[in-house]
């Protein structure tokens, strides 16, 4: 038995999100699917991030254990043969024993992506959070700055998450804009050891508040500290959502 | 009675083309339906070119005449208002009386994608033509400039039209590698006078063979002297194409 870890990139548009569901198209049933193709074992898949449905990721790590006589190269393009469209296996490394890349994540990316003015991207809709007025991204990094480090993060939790534990420490949250294919985007990216469940999505909602003036970037530093979900923003759509990478230990990615 | 003219974008991906079908989501249909609720008339939308399914627009021009009492900004704005989150309106403007979009262009400019390469993009399966192999983009730029100046296109077109000549002027077809969101492109840009059904995605169906080393550049000209249509290279797919800008007389529009 060897372990392997894969990075996988996906368009979450037309999937049930990451998690195994029944009767429902998900990243994970697909490419469980795809494994079994391919080695001819049903082999459970451990994705590092659950990302839910919409969100989509450019790389995704992915961790299981297979006795199959493959080489990472050849299972890379094995899986690629089989696997649908909007999905694309990165890379196939092999991993310690007992890796599990849900549990062994010490850091993660996402980007966050909003379409703010007119006229709406007709192309953006699956991709990005579009709102009609510009931001101020002035105001957003400055509120972005309040964020980081490591606080109790549960006023950017939404419910339904049973984590232990609410504190985490944010590296960095990045606000710019940044000219895309289809014009110019407000991006938001966040870095941090571990996120709550729509953690990313509640900051994006809160900076957004703070982008259109209806509060001062002071009061983030106060629905932080309130450690109350009600208080922050709504969470953005999932659309917008991009996991960007998950670093492992001894690993130190390039973002 | 005024004319006008507006400038439509779309995602072609979930529609059955630009022109009407009974029980089918086109992109005349869904702009009627919007023109319809917004100013209480039915009325016919024409437009420059009629993209087929699959097929994406940047600057498509529709015509109709309409006696609505909106200014055309805010018919601009009360369209957007209405209209599916796949196309936009991005101006309209008053046209001389009489004018009619699908008769009175002068010039056209589309745009084809291919990604060339591995891994595949899952985000770009409706937005590009995968190829696994990277194309020699040197010899494609020769064998393009074969196909430039006024001659008769013959080769070039697909069965199912009806236009009288087929005797077009193509001021330009560029060939380059393009860094896109998503990584680096083969674009391909054909201007020109006026198009045959299929032609710019035979032309790309054709460059393709030129950029895989199937053909030599040179070729092109023969299968263009030819006039025989199943010695050119196959229709590039739908997804791949977008139709970028329409001209009009006295426009001189920068692409």
């Amino acid at each position: 038995m060897r372990y392997v870890c894969l990075k996988l990139a996906y368009d979450g548009t037309d999937f049930y999100g990451w998690q195994h569901q029944p009767q429902r198209r998900t990243v994970q049933g697909e490419l469980e699917k795809a494994v079994h193709e391919v080695t001819g074992v049903w082999t459970r898949m451990h994705g590092s991030s659950r990302t839910d449905r919409g969100v989509h990721a450019f790389g995704q790590a992915v961790s299981f254990a297979t006795e199959t006589w493959l080489s990472n190269d050849a299972l890379c393009k094995a899986l690629n043969a089989v696997l649908p469209f909007d999905m694309v296996v990165l890379g196939v490394f092999d991993a310690p024993h007992g890796f599990h890349a849900t549990r062994d994540s010490v850091r993660k990316r996402y980007r966050y992506v909003i379409q703010d003015g007119r006229p709406r991207d007709p192309f953006g809709r699956a991709y990005s959070w579009h709102v009609p007025r510009e931001l101020n991204v002035d105001l957003m990094q400055e509120a972005a700055k309040l964020i980081e480090g490591t606080h109790d993060f549960r006023a950017f939790q939404s419910t339904g998450s049973s984590r232990e534990s609410t504190v985490r420490t944010v590296y960095e949250v990045l606000v710019e804009r940044r000219l895309l294919d289809h014009g110019w985007r407000t991006i938001i990216e966040v870095e941090a050891n571990g996120f709550l469940y729509n953690m990313v999505r509640n900051i994006a909602g809160t900076l957004l508040y703070v982008g259109q003036g209806k509060h001062p970037p002071s009061w983030v530093a106060e629905v932080l500290a309130s450690q109350k979900r009600k208080l922050a923003g709504m969470a953005a759509p999932a659309e917008g959502l991009f996991l960007l990478w998950i670093e492992f230990p001894g690993e130190r990615e390039d973002a």
